[in-house]
């Protein structure tokens, strides 16, 4: 994903292997997690920016794809993409990948609603973060949709004799 | 999930917790991840019959859908629905819930594989565990298709004025 922003890097620790000695599930998500963080540290949610707007994003909803195992001292990068946007919501599409290897280990498609922390409720994003939100739309906006995005997991179509 | 399979039961930890004062996003995959080897446990690829059969599950896909915040020291319980399966494939559906609330906290729908460590390669389910799952599948049979099945994650359509 080079044309998309690197948001999120850190070797792969023990404690996030599992019985199959390979990354758990889960935390390919903690992976993905922190890049919303990086994400949200380059659009003004950083500490400083949820701060002054008294926002901060949460997640309603995440779909991960798991396509190779990752092994541990592996370095893991995030890669994030805009997908899609609105008044208080963003759609994120978010590549792992291992340096040093082509192969794309894992995507999620995530949404994330911007949120008063008074409430908390359901708010507009700040003027200051819509403004870095429509930039990375326009970045992002001719880059090519993951085949990863807008799945239905199901059971593949059991063969006819 | 009254009639659902609970599997993992534990007391949500500070280290869990993220800068929004609640559970981040991803240790609700971390419930659900022990949920599955919960179940694991219960149709005998538990450590023992992991070693018997020489194999294991892996995940091919989760869709998490977070409806509530989760605060720090709840008591976190999944339960779990097997939706479907076939012969080296299970979907499964788990709720998170929390002791003394009877709302539903997040659902994860869950696409697993049968594993033959020694590739590691996909295989069918030995029979022993096969036994297994058609007797959860038979408990589950009658049981209702939650509303976070199936879905696919986008905005919703903009309000026309």
């Amino acid at each position: 994903m080079p044309e998309t922003l690197l948001s999120y890097q850190c070797p792969v620790v023990a404690e996030w292997v599992d019985f199959n000695g390979h990354l758990r599930d889960a935390y390919y998500m903690v992976l993905f997690s922190h890049g919303v963080d990086g994400l949200m540290d380059q659009i003004g949610l950083d500490a400083a920016g949820r701060q002054a707007t008294g926002h901060s994003l949460f997640t309603l909803e995440a779909h991960i794809n798991f396509l190779h195992e990752v092994k541990l001292g592996a370095q893991a990068q995030v890669y994030c993409q805009l997908l899609a946007h609105d008044a208080k919501r963003m759609h994120l599409g978010l590549g792992l990948y291992l340096q040093g290897d082509d192969r794309l280990m894992a995507y999620s498609e995530q949404m994330l609603l911007n949120v008063d922390m008074a409430g908390p409720r359901a708010c507009a994003f700040a003027p200051t973060v819509m403004a870095k939100v429509q930039m990375l739309a326009t970045a992002h906006r001719s880059l090519a949709r993951p085949q990863y995005v807008g799945r239905v997991i199901a059971l593949p179509p059991a063969k006819t004799p």
